[in-house]
């Protein structure tokens, strides 16, 4: 099955954190060049970006975010910056990859379409209600191995592709320590659905989605103090996977995991990161089971709606344990009012 | 993580549909010939079987069978005769390959040893609970993502490890007429958990289990009228999957899918058998919703009991759609009997 994507269905999202971004869009350009490219300059980064010519690009700024948002509670700095950026988007799909991230390459040093494969992975169906052994049924060569019933083969729509990384994983802040010189290198050449009612930490280094669906979910809601610099330190990510999720599960949409890989150079020293909290480690063990749990009442139809639900369970449920969570809560729901008056027009 | 696989733990058992096993033998000689072997050779088959001198093997026959097992409505021939190898060993762990398989191999023609990936699947935890985007996290090179839960890193106990084929795919009988050239050339170098509640079509070319705790699962009950000589015809071996993963996920065990990866030759006409009706297909339609409504009580404890509760179900849910799943009810509890009997003296 091949598919011809439509560059202009497509925004990609970048959030930068730093101000060269020269390394990031050269090693992009055969790819990025195709796509309108939104990039976030972080709230506290002051110097202007670097960014080399033959881009359609747009920045946006602190100043932009206020004059868009107005007075908000919900904390756009660091890797959050990305947000407005799904916000301000107006197309169909958008995909988000780190800024410290380049294209993996294919045996014959090729840069890998990451952008392309997000978009094959949202416009072919997921099938999360049995799973394939050969794992993605819709791609060329593959198909539904013996016992797959014929009524699920259609599947379901794909709204959420997640991609991986070669080189420095996505590992947590005690992991990442004890581990500083662990790369990934095993290139696993497959796409799979999650199964329904499986959950799993979504990162957000390398993502697509489709922004008409999941839009109202993919929202700056989790946020630890001082954190969002280093991707070891934020939870907004996982959170927003956890959120998007449920809604998949319960709208019977899709996500997918797996390719497209991209090199993440990573770096830093997550030894620093030790001397904190590692808060997002003990959240997590109040995260997982509180999402496996939800359950949306049948008469919620739209995205918007579970959303609404999710955070009235989160402070109901979670805020009691953690102050942390009544702010995710209070965020979910201001994130929607913007949305209805910033995000839906582009629709 | 690395480990030794003792082995005298485990038994290879190969289901003989032919009488020359020159090929399969010689194809698997540095792997097989660590190994005891058990050969089931098929009830139709009158033909010596022709097997290379060097292998620990022993034969067993129609008349073994008939000695063993005594009377019985169970159908040992064509591929289910395999189960009777199961029923014999007396090894904690089994793993059985179909003999039109050969060793897949790697980047220098060397023949990947199946065997010991099974047993390091069936040996390293499983983590059903929640998805690891980085696949099995026990593999060397690989940890838990960040998010992952520190109280789920300890897993469970994986007893079931299903393989996959290269070249020739598992395909029902009309995806193998449409596609009669289609090959399996994609190598997914990965292992994954199952995850809890998901369920998929075990296929049993290339399995390996722990024999101590799934035996009385591992079961010859799904039965089609005059099939069993094709893989494309047999449900014997996805009833078996169904049944297994309702027990792993009662009981806290695991099941993982992925590597390994053995040659299949595969070969014959599936045309020929899209002249028959393709009852395999209807009934999976039955199948799958069937297994995933099973509820165990939780005073079920024990892989017997489990099995003994699902036919009692199959009897009374699924008997009045098919007399077909009456019959296989029959056969689960009589299996339970015989395993009583014969197969539980290995423990």
């Amino acid at each position: 099955m091949s598919f011809v994507v439509e560059d202009n269905d497509v925004d990609i999202v970048i959030a930068a954190l730093w101000p060269d971004l020269t390394a990031l869009f050269e090693g992009w350009r055969p790819i990025f060049s195709r796509f309108h490219i939104i990039i976030i300059k972080d709230y506290d980064l002051e110097a202007d970006l670097h960014i080399p010519p033959g881009f359609d690009h747009h920045i946006y700024t602190k100043s932009d975010i206020e004059r868009v948002v107005g007075s908000t509670s919900i904390n756009f700095s660091g890797h959050s910056c990305r947000y407005f950026g799904y916000l301000i988007s107006s197309k169909k799909y958008v995909v988000s990859i780190d800024a410290d991230c380049l294209p993996a390459r294919d045996d014959e040093g090729r840069p890998i379409d990451a952008i392309s494969q997000h978009i094959i992975n949202l416009k072919t169906p997921a099938t999360p209600f049995f799973f394939n052994t050969l794992y993605d049924p819709f791609r060329e060569g593959t198909d539904f191995v013996r016992g797959y019933p014929f009524s699920l083969r259609t599947g379901v729509e794909c709204v959420l592709s997640c991609g991986l990384w070669l080189n420095a994983a996505d590992f947590d802040v005690p992991t990442q320590a004890v581990k500083p010189h662990e790369k990934n290198t095993r290139y696993v050449d497959a796409v799979l659905t999650v199964p329904l009612r499986t959950f799993m930490p979504v990162s957000g280094i390398n993502i697509g989605f489709n922004r008409h669906v999941l839009g109202p979910v993919m929202l700056p809601a989790m946020r630890l103090d001082g954190e969002g610099k280093q991707r070891w330190g934020t939870m907004d990510d996982i959170w927003c996977g956890m959120c998007a999720k449920v809604v998949c599960d319960h709208l019977g949409l899709g996500a997918k995991t797996g390719m497209p890989y991209v090199w993440r150079v990573g770096g830093g020293n997550a030894w620093e990161s030790l001397k904190k909290e590692w808060k997002g480690v003990k959240l997590m063990e109040e995260i997982v089971p509180f999402f496996q749990s939800v359950k949306l009442p049948r008469t919620v139809a739209t995205a918007e709606d579970c959303v609404i639900q999710i955070a009235a369970m989160v402070r109901g449920r979670l805020g009691p344990v953690d102050e942390v969570f009544s702010r995710a809560a209070d965020a979910m729901e201001e994130w929607l009012r913007i949305w209805k008056r910033v995000g839906s027009q582009g629709r």
